[in-house]
């Protein structure tokens, strides 16, 4: 019979991550003080990071070791499954060939703890007994409370309002793994009683929920503060996604000509991406890698490169990135993960040189997407991964229009299970694409003040 | 470091079925035609299964070969991992090794795709176009739908009503694998309408779901029933769990003293001790092994051995079995894939002879066992695999009282991401324990005036 999938054993859980800047040829910039506007040192850094991860966010070396206590732990649920998407590739009527990576087989759903297992790993080392940070819809937090409480560490999470009010099961989830969760903005820091004083009502954001977060770490000496995206040693911590991948494409004897990821704040693409862009950058097979964002909130197909705050309040690094402005607030779409001002530091150099590509789609056409993949290949995809599975869908169309067979690999990374809502609107023909007008976009960006690049 | 999974290869994918029947000293009773009371034959079950099914539902042998499309499909998750629980170990304090099974990397989240997928294909290849089955908490609703959408069978599931309005992600999960759910009792069928003229606002109930879906298929020339436990066959095909789990503990190193699985039809059980327990029966290694079963619906621990009926109304076979009487109402307790009033034929007669073993326990101690099982091993377990974990806990206090140490499987049959209700009521305070008066269960089976044994 033919093989649908392909695995890997427990002995080869890679014990590297990879650092793509070793291999960049224009290294990223770097973040700046906002006061000063001149590179953040390791001493800014340091109330709300542990040291072995700002050294990890500043290193140039090509391979960080992974330690032995975080692979053990890893291996609750990696290496995870590759699978040849066959039922996909049927209903396609298709001579490509699609493989997919499944990062929801985790215990929080998706490829989130990749990273949170780690940085939860170095602040236990050191001492911390707590941290804090944000999440929108839930995924990112869900992976730290996981993490934090396989190491006894206390893990408050600020969560957008209107996903706290709209996802409950998400925030029991954070709950049963022992940590207190607060609906924000919340009246117990500074930024969110600013946010609130000129809005009783509001629905929150993520860039709020970071404002928060950051100075709940800034402000208690006894606490750290973690992020789930955009920092260069997120990134890395998810290339563990590509390693795998990697050995697993060639246990299949083949290798991707494109590789297709959603975006969100960039450690999704970069985890399946970074590994097989390393042979782009050293002369090896050469590989497409092509980010997926929603149209709703596009700031790498329309967004400016400028250095910008990764935050609402502007408590954050000014990082250089692709943006649309940290005010601008996307619309609802379903893909709360996807719902990001900006890019971190390394993607934005990436697509600046023309290493990477960006492609912008609605959620009705990714919704639809989701359904032909549950009914083909069994899972039901998050909204998130919808995008890649709606990318991927036209490449192949593009490459049947051209007479060629295209081998695609795409990041699966997550199932749906908490984000069923969405699909009941889709199937009832509720959901709404939102478009963003070139006016709101210069609108946002019209309000910087940060240094252009 | 040390190993906390045991990885199988795909093509370690059992070839073959285990049936118990071959092993038993007694075989089970016949069913018996409610009219007639005479033992039903092929005939009489030919307009609800496919003669395949109703062969497998008879056979005596011992193997059954797996067909090849079905252990393709089944690669979509399997084989499923089994861990070596350090963490919980740990957090125990004790020298007994546990180990799991877990099921919950299915796409429908539990361990009933392992009979959806074979059931729905033997449909398929005999013509079928629609199946009707009955859910509770919507696993084996979500498990048929998942399977029927890879064979392009029409699914028709009936909700039990309260499940239908309380538990809304497993309707959408269902429709989303393109099946029509129907909150029951519905007005579509005689014993819906039946039971709504006596309570218009009945709340529905496994056994009258079964009612209507069993009418659908008898009524309808085109339409076959589904099963998701009791029946000899569904547990057979479940084997493959402990035929997969039997690997395992041998690359392992280890056998286990005893088997822990949670009951309430019997398939989930079945299908981690059987393959075990054909050991128990032919002179090899032994084992106990110990089915796990609410307080509050407990046929195993204080039920009577006789002929009842399956389901509410009274349609379908008279089954031997364990039982509470088919008219016994559980109380809501949130373990919904338990809530059953009897056991099937073949486990039924193990436990009259001694060779299985059963335990009750209550909700409270269960979800106290289940968070302690997110905390220690990062997977968040559905209610019905608590009560496996809360058993593992009290066979580990034993032995540590009998200065022993036990190896101790047990079956992690789903995890709870459907469930976290529930979680939210225990965290609070608010999850109450029923008990059962004698008077309760002497009253349900006063009514019974089925065949004794």
């Amino acid at each position: 019979m033919a093989s649908r999938k392909i695995l890997l054993d427990e002995s080869e859980i890679p014990t590297h991550w990879y650092n793509i800047v070793a291999d960049m040829p224009n290294k990223p910039l770097p973040p700046l003080h906002p006061g000063t506007q001149q590179p953040v040192g390791p001493e800014d850094l340091a109330p709300l990071f542990p040291m072995e991860l700002i050294k990890q966010e500043v290193t140039q070396e090509r391979w960080v070791e992974i330690p032995d206590e975080v692979r053990n732990l890893y291996s609750i649920w990696r290496p995870t499954p590759m699978y040849r998407a066959l039922g996909l590739e049927k209903a396609l009527n298709t001579k490509c060939k699609i493989y997919y990576k499944y990062e929801g087989t985790s215990p929080a759903g998706s490829h989130k703890p990749n990273t949170a297992i780690p940085q939860a790993y170095y602040n236990a080392k050191e001492g911390v007994k707590k941290i804090s940070t944000e999440t929108g819809a839930g995924q990112w937090g869900s992976a730290l409370s996981f993490a934090c409480s396989l190491f006894n560490i206390d893990c408050e999470v600020y969560m957008v309002k209107v996903s706290y009010d709209g996802k409950p099961y998400r925030k029991i989830m954070m709950n049963t793994w022992g940590s207190k969760v607060h609906p924000s903005p919340t009246n117990l820091t500074n930024a969110g009683r600013q946010i609130l004083a000129q809005d009783p009502n509001s629905p929150g954001s993520l860039g709020i929920a970071i404002s928060e977060a950051v100075e709940v770490a800034a402000m208690n000496e006894d606490t750290k503060y973690a992020l789930g995206s955009v920092l260069n040693h997120v990134l890395m911590h998810q290339t563990i996604i590509g390693l795998e991948a990697m050995k697993q494409m060639e246990k299949a004897g083949d290798y991707p000509d494109i590789i297709v990821a959603p975006f969100g704040g960039g450690s999704n693409f970069a985890g399946i991406t970074f590994p097989f862009l390393q042979n782009n950058l050293t002369g090896g097979p050469q590989t497409r890698a092509v980010a997926v964002e929603p149209t709703s909130c596009p700031k790498l197909t329309r967004g400016v490169f400028r250095y910008d705050f990764g935050d609402t309040v502007g408590m954050t690094p000014l990082i250089p990135m692709y943006t649309l402005g940290h005010n601008f607030i996307p619309s609802p779409i379903h893909a709360g993960g996807l719902r990001y001002h900006g890019a971190g530091a390394i993607i934005s150099q990436l697509l600046k040189d023309g290493l990477i590509e960006a492609d912008a789609i609605n959620q009705n056409e990714c919704f639809e997407a989701g359904i032909l993949f549950s009914k083909t290949e069994g899972i039901i995809p998050a909204p998130e991964a919808t995008h890649a599975i709606a990318e991927v869908i036209r490449q192949v169309k593009q490459a049947e229009k051209e007479g060629v067979s295209k081998t695609i690999l795409f990041n699966l990374c997550g199932h749906g299970n908490f984000d069923l809502g969405s699909y009941e609107q889709y199937l009832a023909g509720k959901l709404v694409d939102f478009e963003v007008t070139q006016e709101q976009i210069d609108a946002s960006l019209a309000e910087l003040n940060t240094p252009t690049i």
